[in-house]
Formats: C-alpha cells, structure tokens, sequence
C-alpha cells in the first residue's frame, strides 16, 4: 500500500522569544492544514494519528511531548506517538507515519516536529546537545558536536588530500538558497571569502561551516492512496530507508562517510527501484559543511573523495544539475532539531507541487530528503515522486 | 496482515546499582531471543528494525537513547526508533512494532524498553517525572504523579461515596501475585491492614497505593505471519487501539475515568473484534491503585463506581474470573518507565503460552495490556490471542 504527502507546512526558522513550542507548531499546523485546502479548524476531525518527533522541545517538555503539542491544536483524543532519534527525530517521524498509513491501521497521520532552542544559555543547549551524542567518552572528553564533525572533516581532507575550501562553497551555495525562502533562520546570502575566512569553532570548521540552533515547526500529511485521491496534490512516497549506527563516532570503522546514510539511502532507493542518479532535487543534513560533502557521497551522487569537485561544479546548485538543498539546508534555514527532517520533507513538497516561491526548480519529477541523528547514529532518507 | 508475538523476555525490576540501562537490556534481549528457541548472539541477523520506548533512560541519554541501547546488542545497523509517552513508552513502541509488521517494511521487529531510576536522588527523579507531567500548571504548583492520581482518587471516592478500603485490596492482590514473580522488584505479600494503615504520601494514597520507581528492561520480538511460522509459540496481536487526550488533569471533563484509556480499549476491542467479557485476563497500569480501580471501569470489566465491589469479590485474584496483574502490576513488579509497557506484553505471553510458572492461569485464551502516559495524556491498549 503506498503512502502519500497531501499537504506541509512550516513555522519559520529563527529566534522567536515571543513565540512557545506550541505556538510553532500551530503555525505549521495551520499551512499544512491550507497547503491542503483544509480548514484548520476541520483537520483534527480527519486525523487519524500524529507522530511528534522533538528532543523534548528542547527539554521544556521531555515526557509527554507529542501530545503536550498536539492537544494545543485540537489533535487531544488522536494517538499521538512521540518519536525521537536525535538530529533525525523528524525525517524519523514522517517514515512512523509512512508505516502506520502502510500497515491499514490510518488513513490521515500527521506527522509534526518541533522544538524550541534559542531561549536558553549556550551551556544548557550545549548541554542538551551533549547528552543526545555518545555520553560515556565523547561528553566526557567534552567534544561537542562541532568537535566530533571537526574529526571527520580532517579525516576527509586528509584522506582525499582535498582543500577545505569545498566547505566554504557548500556555506555559499547554501545562504544563496536560503536567501530566497523567507523562512530561513539565516536568510541571507555569504561570499567565498566570508565563509572561508570566519572565526574557528573547532578547527578545520569555521563558523560558517556551522548550522545554527533555532526555533521552529514543520507538519506534513502522510495519507494512504484512497484518502490522498481527495486531495488535489499528493506526493507519492516512492521509498523509506533507514538504519542505525554505533553512537559514538569513534566507535566506528571510517570518520570519512556515514555508514547509516549509506545503508538508509541503499535501503530507499531499492524500495523505490531506482538509483541515486534518478533523484531531480535532494534536502540534505547539513548540519555542518563537511557534512553535505559526505551525504553526497553516502547518497551515491558521486564517488568517495568526488563531494569537492561535484560542489565546485556547480552540480549541487540550485540552477545545477542536481540541486541540494534549496531550502537553504540546516545552515542557511535553520536547525530546530525534531522540525528538521519534517521540514525537509516540507521543502520536497512544495517543489514537486510547484510551490517553492523564487526557490522553484523546474522539472522536478523526484525528490530525496536525508536527515541523520547526531554523528551518524541514526539516519533516515525518503524518496518522493510528483504523482500528478 | 497480522501482526504475532513470538519471543518475549525481561530482566528482573527493581534497584540494581551494579546494573546499567545496557547491560539490564542485554539481559531482557537475550531471554527475549531464548524464548523464542533464537541464540541470542544470531538475533541480531534476523532483527529488520528495533523500537524502544524510554524516557531517556531515566535522563542519562535523552537523544539517540533507543541506537544507544540496540548498539550494545549487536543491533547497530538496524534501523532503531526510539518512542516516549511518558509512563506509555513501553506500549507505545510495542504498538509502532506492530505498525511497522503490518505496513510490510519489516518481519521481525524488537519492541524493547529500559529506564534506571534508582542511582539517583529523589528530587531528581521527581523533576524528572516532573516533566513529564503538565508542565505549565500542575509542576508550577508542585503536583506530583501522587498528587494528581490522588485527586482522582479524591473524585472517584467521592463521588461514589465508596471505601477507600477499595485501594488497599488492589495492593493486596498485586503483592501476592507479585511474590510468586521472581523479577518482582517488591516480591513480598502484604496484609489488608499493611496496606490499609500506610504513611500517606498524598492524600488519600498511601504508601501502598503507590508503585514504586524501579531499574528494568523488556523486550518483545513481533513478527509477521510468515516470519511468525517459524516460531515454536506465537500469539497474535488480535487487536490494537490507542488515543491521546489533554496532559494536564485539570483540562479534562473528568477525574472519575482516563478517557484515553477507554478510547484505546474500545478500539482494540473493536479491531479484535471481541468485547471486554471475552478478555481472560489483562496486565493494567496500576501505577496508583486508583488507577487499576478506574482501569477496570475504563476497559469494560465493570460498570462505572463498581470497581470496589468486583475486586472485593475476587474477581480480578489470580484464581479469580478474570485474573489482572498477574505479574505483580507496577505495584509489586515494579515500575521502570519505558520497560513497563514491553512488561505488560511479556507476562501475557508468558501466561498465553503456559511459560508464568508459579503465577499461570489456566486456559487463558485471550490476554489485554493496558499502559498509561502520565495521567492519562496517552493510553495504548493491546489484546493478544493464543494461536496455537
């Protein structure tokens, strides 16, 4: 049984203190709810489920989470199932309700993120970042994560004997994208020198090699084939894969690819019967620059040690061949952990349903969205074909 | 396709300082694989997705919590989601197994759940628990769980003008079933007047109305029907129902029921199609014993205000009509958040295939879990069926 995305919607991305996790989330809500040509106030009577990934709102809420959002909107009384993996809560949500819409037991399964991160110190988001990395030796030897994709970008740059400037062109091609989506955390456009020449945050990464942490919501519908011939858009959701992965990096056998985004791209791509190079337009996890160069590789967009040439190619571009990231990714748009890979799949909608404003790409008959759980402990990647 | 339990294991509950949340699943996945005939060290060839609920193994890994536990099982690499409803993980990840079963993506999926409670000082498991309640009112104020099961309880005396005495036999019941459990964590029986004449801890509930915070992990591996034929014993998961509802108390229409869990039951009774009469006998969330009072009202056992005469009349003892809480309940077994749920599930199929020992029901045909999320914010009801 296939499952489809009929509607998506998103908060901003940004600081909003005059905003609350559940205000975001009803934002996002509300355009998915129009996205859809429903009435807001009318979705809570045809959602079956909802699936909330979050990292407990960024602790304002860590039991009860998915429901202490969704009662907000009306959903109270709906099954409401919190899922979390980091990083990847959301891209983890949207697959819970791909396969409660598969499994016969939902039509209509709303699947959220949401959190809230930028009201607090930088110790306490540091804090609750940390605890969600490898806790027995990586927090103890106080390595945050700028630090632990500090170790893999040297280990990539030394392996392929590549120049680090590759990082600066994806923070470049990023801001430009970002600079055209008003809902962008930081929306607005960098140059070369600005993103190769920033202050060190963990040395080879820059500052501009570094997403930021942020406020935000993102909704999308997931609706079974009979309930999404309602609808006058829908995406089909052609593939899901997905995998894990030891938590700690150093536990691993290579710094230089993720295994799990391999594994989960190799698993969606046979669900879907194509291969990588069939993919038109991808929404990626960059949460730091070396990051996007390693998804090309794990994505099968080009060889291992190839990310750098593809990226100065322009390939990646949004007037390349295979554009990534229009949204402007996790550096430009934003960051708000569980609304993360629920807004990928944002981005992925409005492009194959001709939605995407001065982002719109043309002739996009599929799209990848990839989003990965702190270094690599959890991935997950789905494929999304225009239907119509 | 349906959905079988064919494997299902736990470590005992209680407080086990030289124990981690790794090494207490450990012990849960490898009974988990030997009761299903499995060497434990070839389980992880077989596994094609793992589901833990936790929440956040009691605080030590609040991200990446469900990878961080398979890891250590040899399970890196399979996809792991990890699921939290508050006191409902347990349930809740057995249910998305299920999903993820019927949907196609997966044939064998390991439900699992662990939580660590006991190594850490009473404040902080209260903050913990805390947060996990409604946090813009009810912690403002200082309620605890105690406090608010102890308004419905006030509610439910009240207004039914009933005996208090009610509560102490559900101790009663649960610790004499709970001392023929050897992973009790408080295995030992206790008396009408013991239970009776506790130190209160929040008015009306006394100690013994109270189930305690425990160390613990379970595990259930859920198949499909191909899958499940290669198994010595499976039961069916006849049916699965679940809602959600407002997370504080003082929202809801009612503090004399948990309306979630009589939406939960009536869907899984519908999806089984049975009625509550056709139930052998049920694990029930009896964190308070309010709670298993409204339980047997919520799920159909009795009518509204009767729960106190049909626990007086034995109808829910072991050698009763209709056994409930065989293990000991959260009462006596114990209460490890995210385990409790998987719990629940592992004693009704230990008593559906003859496997409970010293607590085994003759001729249960047909067993219910029943598992709660804080005050009732989350409720997931599940029926199992002997197949065999």
């Amino acid at each position: 049984m296939d499952a489809y995305v009929v509607g998506a919607g998103q908060s901003a991305f940004g600081s909003f203190p005059d905003e609350s996790y559940r205000s975001l989330f009803e934002t996002a809500y509300t355009q998915a709810a129009e996205s859809a040509g429903l009435v807001p106030s009318t979705l809570s009577d045809r959602v079956d489920e909802a699936v909330v990934g979050t990292l407990g709102v960024g602790g304002r809420q860590i039991g009860l989470s998915g429901p202490a959002v969704t009662e907000h909107v009306g959903l109270d009384g709906v099954p409401c199932t919190r899922v979390e993996n980091a990083c990847g809560a959301g891209g983890f949500a949207v697959r819970s309700a791909v396969q409660a819409v598969k499994s016969g037991m939902a039509d209509l399964v709303l699947a959220g993120g949401v959190e809230v991160m930028t009201d607090t110190s930088a110790d306490t988001t540091k804090w609750w970042l940390g605890v969600s990395g490898e806790t027995a030796w990586e927090r103890l030897s106080g390595t945050t994560f700028a630090g632990v994709y500090a170790q893999m970008a040297s280990a990539y740059f030394d392996a392929y004997d590549a120049d680090p400037e590759a990082m600066a062109r994806v923070a470049v091609k990023n801001h430009a994208n970002g600079a055209r989506n008003p809902k962008a955390h930081l929306g607005f456009e960098c140059t070369l020198a600005d993103a190769r020449d920033a202050p060190t945050v963990a040395d080879p990464l820059n500052l501009y090699h570094c997403c930021p942490t942020s406020d935000g919501a993102a909704v999308v519908l997931v609706a079974s084939e009979t309930a999404a011939a309602e609808f006058d858009d829908a995406v089909r959701v052609a593939g899901v894969g997905a995998a894990s992965d030891r938590v700690g990096l150093f536990e691993r056998d290579t710094y230089t690819s993720i295994p799990a985004s391999r594994t989960a791209a190799e698993a969606a791509y046979e669900a879907a019967d194509i291969g990588p190079d069939q993919i038109d337009l991808a929404e990626v996890h960059d949460c730091f620059a070396i990051a996007e160069l390693l998804a090309y590789e794990d994505l099968g967009f080009c060889a291992p040690g190839a990310a750098p040439d593809l990226i100065e190619r322009g390939v990646t571009d949004r007037d390349g061949d295979r554009p990534v990231n229009t949204s402007g990714g996790l550096k430009s748009k934003g960051h708000p952990i569980g609304a993360t890979g629920v807004g990928q799949v944002v981005e992925a909608f409005d492009q194959l349903t001709g939605r995407a404003g001065d982002r719109q790409v043309a002739d996009v008959g599929r799209a990848l969205t990839h989003n990965v759980g702190g270094s690599g402990g959890a991935a997950v990647v789905h494929v999304l074909e225009a239907d119509r």
